[in-house]
């Protein structure tokens, strides 16, 4: 008699070829998959809710399997982690309904990017900020930001060699936030708890909600926002991105190193 | 006309040997004065406040140097923020006395260690905290911590192989820190900034100032602390340790990763 289990899972994406298995690379699906190969003694297939990038790190990455044993799933946690790199964490195992997967059934997903808009990044967090040492334009940024939300077509902020046809999405959240207190909240099964640096005033959180992101857009839109703040391109270019702007009047893609995915929101 | 220069210096001392220039091997102090040596263009010797180990980090570690250069300050720490490698920064320099020596000239060093208390470290921190899950007696553990300060004989805290003679150093504090807020404040240059997770109850920090330290000494502390608080050991047996105790009557010194020397105090 299978089981569905939800796993909720953080991880530094710094040496990882990113969430999906590869041959001959390091990625977090590859790991978590060998190390239920060892606890259930029989392959199983993890589904991720998102396919983070080489270099991009989770929060609250949730994933779904459906395995034949029948352990608690507090003990599923403590295997799987006993299996394992320290960079990789099982925060929480939970029993899910049969049907339940963890990328369609996905409501709602939370992503955060980091910058250090300071001269000098400290070396605890050179892994974890984009480090952006020019003045920044902060009402621009937010007003850009602002023009997001809602539904959009995000086909200017796609990278080229995405296969999605439909490029519609629906953006909830969209914002700068200086308050630092509260970038770092808000992470499942990890309150509170943050990678790096906390209050001071440098670090800038851009935070953005959505139904679905296509492949790089969100670090598309912080490249586009990033030239925004060093006026380079005003506010309202954004509206014209919206409709009907090619991938390359947008700005450049920022580093992944500043990517959280922060939570998926279900049902 | 040769110059005095105080630098203040952060680093993430994972991948290194620690401070103290080795052959073979990559320290601070070797990565300072390689970098001094191609900015000033002749070799410079790099003088800093505490030799710390292997593993070991500094948010506030201090250097002194002499050179001949008429360069700024401001300009001395970014040629030298350009040569040396990301987990290693120069926060500040300043023009100092002529006689200024980084380590002669200290009046008291501060260093904080942290421990996470919990049954998972999330992977942001792995290399920041010691991870004790056990269950811990905090009152134990601030009782003992408060039994260190003031002048008294630190021998049985003092790594085997230690060629100090003198042995007797001065604590003005030793103490348990719960307020998190608190445990990552007061870095100079840094202010408020820290390396890893804030505001989560089961970070423990453990912060001793002195005007002095021996080799190992904090981690031999850290260690017995530990063991007070796991109840290996009763808090009263600190006392007898301070009152000539051998080093293998304390407990085991704790891991590199946990330390930062936080700053350095001269008059």
């Amino acid at each position: 008699m299978e089981r569905t289990l939800k796993l909720t899972i953080s991880y530094d994406g710094t040496r990882f070829v990113g969430w999906q298995r590869q041959a001959e690379s390091v990625s977090i699906q590859g790991l978590l998959e060998e190390a239920f190969a060892r606890f259930e003694g029989a392959p199983v297939a993890v589904h991720g809710a998102g396919r983070t990038d080489a270099g991009v790190h989770a929060l609250g990455q949730v994933a779904s399997v459906r395995i034949a044993s029948a352990h608690p799933t507090d003990a599923v946690a403590r295997g799987l982690n006993a299996c394992l790199p320290l960079d990789v964490r099982v925060i929480e195992v939970q029993e899910a309904a049969a049907d339940f997967h963890a990328r369609f059934s996905a409501r709602s997903k939370t992503y955060r990017y980091l910058l250090r808009n300071a001269s000098i990044v400290n070396p605890f967090e050179r892994a974890f900020v984009w480090h952006v040492p020019e003045a920044l334009d902060l009402d621009a940024m937010r007003t850009a930001a602002n023009e997001l939300v809602g539904t959009h077509d995000f086909a200017a902020f796609r990278s080229t060699g995405g296969d999605t046809k439909d490029t519609v999405r629906t953006l909830t959240q969209s914002e700068i936030v200086t308050d630092v207190g509260r970038a770092w909240s808000g992470s499942p099964g990890l309150d509170g708890v943050h990678p790096t640096s906390l209050d001071d005033a440098t670090v800038l959180a851009y935070e953005i909600s959505g139904d679905g992101f296509l492949r790089h857009m969100v670090r598309a839109i912080v490249g586009t926002l990033v030239e925004v703040g060093r006026r380079q391109r005003p506010s309202a270019s954004m509206a014209a991105l919206l409709a009907g702007g090619s991938r390359a009047q947008a700005g450049a893609t920022a580093p992944p190193q500043g990517l959280f995915l922060v939570r998926v929101v279900y049902d």
